[in-house]
């Protein structure tokens, strides 16, 4: 069966549109009331692990403001958490690792699992949210980054600066890259499955690769997305997403991904020459500015657009939609980008 | 009397030197045993408002280690304290505001205090300062961006997003840029009269302008800071550093500003070609690989001098120095400097 609405593979595949697609990151999130009612009821972690709920969440966006592509609810800790690195979510803190990783054999005890087993219930989710979506828009899978992986193995929590991570790496290096690849080797399994359940692309989040420096990212972050991407891209689009990564824009648009995700400190101009001009873009709007009044946010859609060009793009936020984010101001966003082949020049 | 070591200031000028000058964000800081020592006995505020105290704990790192340059040793809130906007330092959390600045009401009681009052202290420690350095290294005096300022205004304490301060600006921009204006003015005649006290030079540290896109961060920071560097420049050289805010490094270039300082995610080419290739730069060393071991220090000390060339360079970190840094680990930074010139090719 074909899928209704295609517009977003075909920004994918760099062809000419009527407009550019849009979705927003976390656009299955806390600003939504429907979502606040299902978080009351369950908690972090069986939200994620009962398939059921997972989809559910995954299409209340949809329902309410039709984006051009869902994406399945999940958490990129889901990986340390089937590597046998536990994971809890707690109020107010966000995501605790009660063994955090820190030496050499706490890394060997960390496990490269068969993905199907430990993380049976997202392939299930893909399968119902599949059935909900009734081929309406295109499913997205992903994964984190290894090193943004990384960072909250070692770090054991969120951090400004994850210097922790960073000692791990600069005074263990050897045990830092072990650890590398065991997330990548997972994730690479973890996200060919996901196409084999149904997602129609897989976009990789690194939201902490540009904390570091850009030797040390090549060396503790890009090479081992290279490598997820290698093996993706045989089987779906890859999107490959670096927050405050702008220095590494040119090696990541000759990676072989289908797209680039590229946060609000990139003007389009810049954005386009530090990738070579020819690559998919996918952003920027700054969250933040969704707290501006819906008229203004019209506006500034209708100038990002016109900016970045209405092909190769994909309209969305330069990272998650925030949890105070009025409704209508949601919806402003995404009417913008439907509204812009009829705006009035 | 002339400065026995006048490098830093000759680097200012543009002036060829045989190797650059160095000196470390927050050098006089926790990772030094003196300093925990005083920290222990006094408070932040009485650390910061006795002269005598934050005059010996301006010089303490120049006895050890023999950086090419002191800073005065202060906080950038004593700027919003004097502004009648209370400012605390609470064990774990750092800032807090108690009142913080939300409305037009909030910023027309912030005041424009008459700063030899209410500031005294800080040109009392300034000539303490010059006294116990006896000529022999420049002294930097240092203020925020106005819109640093703001976010703790606003947000009332630290935050990963300052998502409270960009909404305060988003939604309501005539009382967010009333009380930047506010900010500026009392920042002005603070440098001027650390000036008149006898710093030799000024450092405004935007540490959140990277938070905001390019055309907010000309609205909301940048126009605030060439301000300051106006008012400032017929007074003492300015350096200006924005953290995270490479894509305005033109715009910083052409601003009158002495220098630039830079973050560590810039390589050595991208900054010259941001910055025009003309002005002196200042940085970028990662703080977190000062955790490297010293022989990786000193290595990448040399790449890095290598790399942006020893003239118009002035070696710093890319953002202050961690905590928890070895001492040995901090002078081979310092020291890998001073060794450049006579190093083995």
């Amino acid at each position: 069966m074909a899928l209704k609405n295609d517009l977003f593979l075909r920004a994918l595949q760099g062809q000419s549109v009527d407009r550019p697609p849009v979705w927003m990151m976390r656009q299955a999130g806390r600003y939504l009331p429907e979502f606040r009612a299902l978080r009351d009821q369950y908690d972090f972690f069986t939200r994620c692990q009962t398939p059921e709920i997972a989809a559910e969440i995954t299409v209340q966006p949809i329902r309410r403001f039709h984006m051009d592509a869902a994406i399945l609810f999940s958490d990129i800790l889901v990986i340390p958490q089937a590597m046998n690195i536990p994971v809890e979510m707690r109020p107010g803190l966000g995501p605790y690792l009660p063994q955090p990783v820190r030496t050499a054999s706490d890394v060997e005890r960390a496990e490269v699992p068969d993905v199907h087993q430990a993380l049976s219930y997202v392939f299930e989710a893909i399968k119902i949210t599949k059935q909900k979506l009734d081929e309406e828009v295109p499913l997205i899978g992903f994964a984190g980054a290894p090193w943004t992986i990384l960072c909250y193995c070692v770090q054991g929590q969120g951090s400004k600066t994850f210097d922790m991570a960073k000692e791990f790496c600069f005074t263990q290096p050897e045990a830092a890259h072990a650890l590398l690849q065991k997330i990548t080797d997972t994730t690479i399994a973890y996200l060919k499955a996901k196409v084999s359940a149904g997602v129609d692309a897989v976009q990789i989040f690194d939201s902490w690769g540009g904390m570091l420096s850009p030797v040390d990212y090549q060396e503790f972050s890009w090479q081992y997305i290279q490598q997820i991407i290698d093996a993706l891209k045989p089987h779906a689009p890859v999107i490959a997403f670096g927050k405050g990564c702008w220095f590494a824009l040119k090696e990541m648009s000759q990676s072989g991904a289908s797209a680039l995700g590229i946060d609000w400190t990139l003007s389009a101009m810049n954005a386009r020459y530090l990738s070579g001009g020819r690559i998919t873009l996918q952003g920027n709007f700054d969250p933040a500015r969704l707290l501006s009044p819906p008229a203004t946010i019209t506006k500034m859609v209708y100038e990002m657009i016109d900016a970045f060009g209405k092909d190769r793009y994909i309209v969305n936020l330069g990272h998650g939609i925030l949890p105070n984010i009025p409704l209508e101001n949601a919806q402003a966003f995404i009417e913008a980008v439907k509204s812009y082949p009829d705006r009035n020049l």
